[in-house]
């Protein structure tokens, strides 16, 4: 942000008094400090500036900006002053803000581009957004694997103006994508060498409809930096380049901390979103939680003869259960992660849950004998300490367990396993883990509770 | 995986039968997929398998193995065996492989390697592995920005062999890095048209000792593919390529999770880490948090008259420590995400502070009136139920704020914010908030609570 905050001023007169010389003043300046420029000026100033420096620029600036500064100066300034900005950008990221906007006004811009642009728009919108479809651009060099390199490099000169990212140039034989190379496999190879002679034909593709999750994993395991995008007959219809790769998984890497913390997954930045927002996003599940914890007042209230009695047992009741829920996320997490990263399969759950099982086992020992030392030094009866010891040990299993299975029955039911697993998780365990304490505690202190208590 | 799986019988038997066709065979394999296949050999047939097929190709296998598997290969066949293949390694990656050795064993491999890949991989064995320096390979393509682009297409076809990954060309004047063009950029380039005419002076770049997240941020906030990195003169060291920046984004995202759930960080995949390694990461951060809940007894224990007296104030410890956990866990995780992605610096304190005691108070309200409800059609007297309202309101709040402040405290001493921030923040909750509920209670409730069992 410094460098674009060190402009404004300078930017602002160069606006007001020679307007002629802004273009040649943001020659030498980032597109991307640009765009953090833009964020500094009003809207008017901003929209001034971007006509000022021409359409292709000002598209390249656009494509930086955060999704809701460019769906604003759409809604504010419309589709007439905006349109010859969004026909010169990519496809993919005139698709994204065509799909961000309101119908209407969506309509009317697409309506307005330049026929061309608009061309290679209409097919990428019926993709969802969260697919390979809806990643990728139609902007890509393909060729006969006929084509020598020479003829490849003559081909790239032509199409070097419309495609914007050039890594890879695609052979195409009878409509099939048959093989793949890279620029530096184009400049390396002698003039005459046909593109079919060093093209590697082993190429990773998804196809339209495939999760961004999958394409970010499949891009990031073949260490590649383009991923092409074909229909089931192995036709080309695009290509996903890693910059989008990396905002898709910065942007699941958000939601999938959020979801985990029991909060709806919040499409602005910090600052941007606003009081509403955060409320929505937070309030459900605070609720859901919180009607959940109902459950284990009353499962206390069904003991509440045994605590009349023992009243020093409602003591221990923080330390278990928090000790359950923080065992279970433990075990949630290392399961949800693994999920994402491919590690662990839905059919790994025998071998999940043995190794949860072990580790539970070990865990609670562990912590059972912490406990049991600490209820002792306290002054409380043999009877409290095995009370606290045992319960600990189911409690800690039962957090593993339900830990560890519950991503995984999310998964097989094709929710997302982060969706708020950690406090869902920790609710369950309080409630069976007060039902645990109680009931052993009812057998255990079983000559402390007095008789007319008892219902 | 079911590529490499449905290979291994052939593979097996090629390796036994006629190893000469293995080669042959393999070509036609992506070599990702051959990396996955020797997880499923035996140790002795893996490095059969990777001396049979040559040293180039053994190395990029090598390079897409697991740390530990390759690890294992060196300790297991030793310097002289393996030093064939780890010369032919990219020497960020040969580099990361000997720091992961045993000294002894990376030494010897160092001493065994040939002498000019070992003089690559010594100065880039200075830096940590978690800077730009650790991840920067000093293979590159430099050239004076007086080099024509007929001459930089030359000085590439030279250098191919060397260098694994070409995506742009780095003009270097008088030792200083001036400028980059990309590939595409020198293909487009007439001939003699000079790199200083055509290449970009605006160029990102990091310091060697700059931190990996920060190196992940500026890489995909400008959309580049790679990032040199220089020293304070502004000479130029090496490149980090984006591929490596991947996996150093998904290894930072699984460490986070894990954090955050309070798991030390683990290296190893689910199932390749062993039992003793999973205790090692859980138990220290379970103990502790353990011991804090200790607290939470005592505090409940300091008001045991109030509790002999009033024994149904017991029933509403789960759900207020837990609503407690929660709000600040949410908060917490806002926070932590918006502090690793750059939307919020520990400056932004303030704002941070406001927004969420706004916050709290709203869902605080909200959690109120339900809870309110609730105690209330239980049956509980009026006064249970003010007190319970009002904890409510104090124990969301409570959680906002400490769930916010606390990752900013972190940050600010320089720790990780991620460091199991949730379990900790909701366990200093549970304690305070049952001090509070208490207190309240100990005012709203004075008529019910007994002369004789006060202090």
């Amino acid at each position: 942000m410094h460098v674009a905050s060190a402009i404004v001023p300078k930017v602002r007169e160069l606006l007001r008094v020679e307007p002629d010389g802004l273009q040649a003043f943001l020659d030498e300046i980032h597109n991307e400090d640009i765009a953090d420029l833009l964020g500094l000026l009003s809207d008017e100033e901003a929209m001034q500036l971007l006509e000022r420096i021409g359409a292709d620029a000002a598209a390249d600036i656009f494509e930086r900006l955060e999704d809701h500064e460019r769906e604003h100066l759409v809604e504010r300034f419309g589709a007439v002053r905006l349109a010859p900005i969004v026909s010169e950008m990519d496809p993919d990221e005139a698709t994204d803000l065509i799909e961000g906007l309101p119908d209407v006004i969506g309509d009317e811009l697409l309506g307005r581009m330049a026929p061309d642009a608009a061309a290679e728009v209409r097919p990428l919108l019926e993709w969802p957004e969260d697919t390979a479809g809806g990643l990728m651009t139609t902007q890509l060099v393909s060729a006969s694997p006929d084509t020598s390199a020479a003829e490849l490099i003559e081909l790239i000169r032509a199409r070097s103006d419309e495609v914007e990212m050039i890594s890879y140039v695609y052979a195409v034989d009878g409509g099939r994508m048959v093989g793949v190379a890279s620029l530096r496999d184009v400049i390396v190879s002698q003039g005459q060498t046909r593109l079919r002679e060093f093209m590697s034909t082993d190429v990773r593709s998804v196809l339209p409809g495939t999760d961004q999750e999958e394409v970010a994993r499949v891009l990031s395991k073949y260490d590649v930096t383009a991923l092409p995008v074909v229909d089931e007959e192995h036709r080309l219809l695009g290509v996903i380049t890693v910059d989008d790769v990396i905002d898709v998984i910065a942007k699941e890497q958000t939601e999938d901390i959020q979801r985990l913390a029991g909060v709806g997954p919040i499409d602005d930045r910090y600052f941007d979103a606003t009081f509403w927002t955060f409320l929505a996003k937070r309030a459900p599940w605070l609720a859901v939680l919180f009607v959940g914890e109902f459950f284990a007042g009353q499962a206390m209230r069904n003991f509440d003869y045994v605590l009349a009695s023992v009243s020093s047992l409602a003591f221990y009741v923080p330390l278990l259960i928090s000790t359950g829920g923080n065992t279970g996320s433990q075990s949630a997490s290392l399961i949800i992660r693994g999920l994402a990263t491919g590690e662990i399969a839905v059919g790994d759950w025998r071998a999940v849950l043995r190794r949860e099982l072990s580790q539970g086992l070990a865990l609670g020992v562990l912590l059972a004998s912490l406990g049991m030392a600490r209820v002792w030094l306290w002054g409380d009866p043999l009877a409290m300490v095995a009370t606290v010891g045992v319960t600990l040990i189911c409690i800690v299993l039962l957090g593993c367990t339900i830990g560890a299975m519950f991503p995984l029955i999310l998964r097989k039911v094709g929710l997302d396993p982060a969706t708020s697993s950690t406090p869902f998780i920790a609710t369950v365990i309080d409630v069976v883990g007060i039902l645990i304490y109680f009931s052993i505690a009812k057998v255990f202190l079983a000559s402390l509770i007095s008789k007319s208590a008892h219902p």
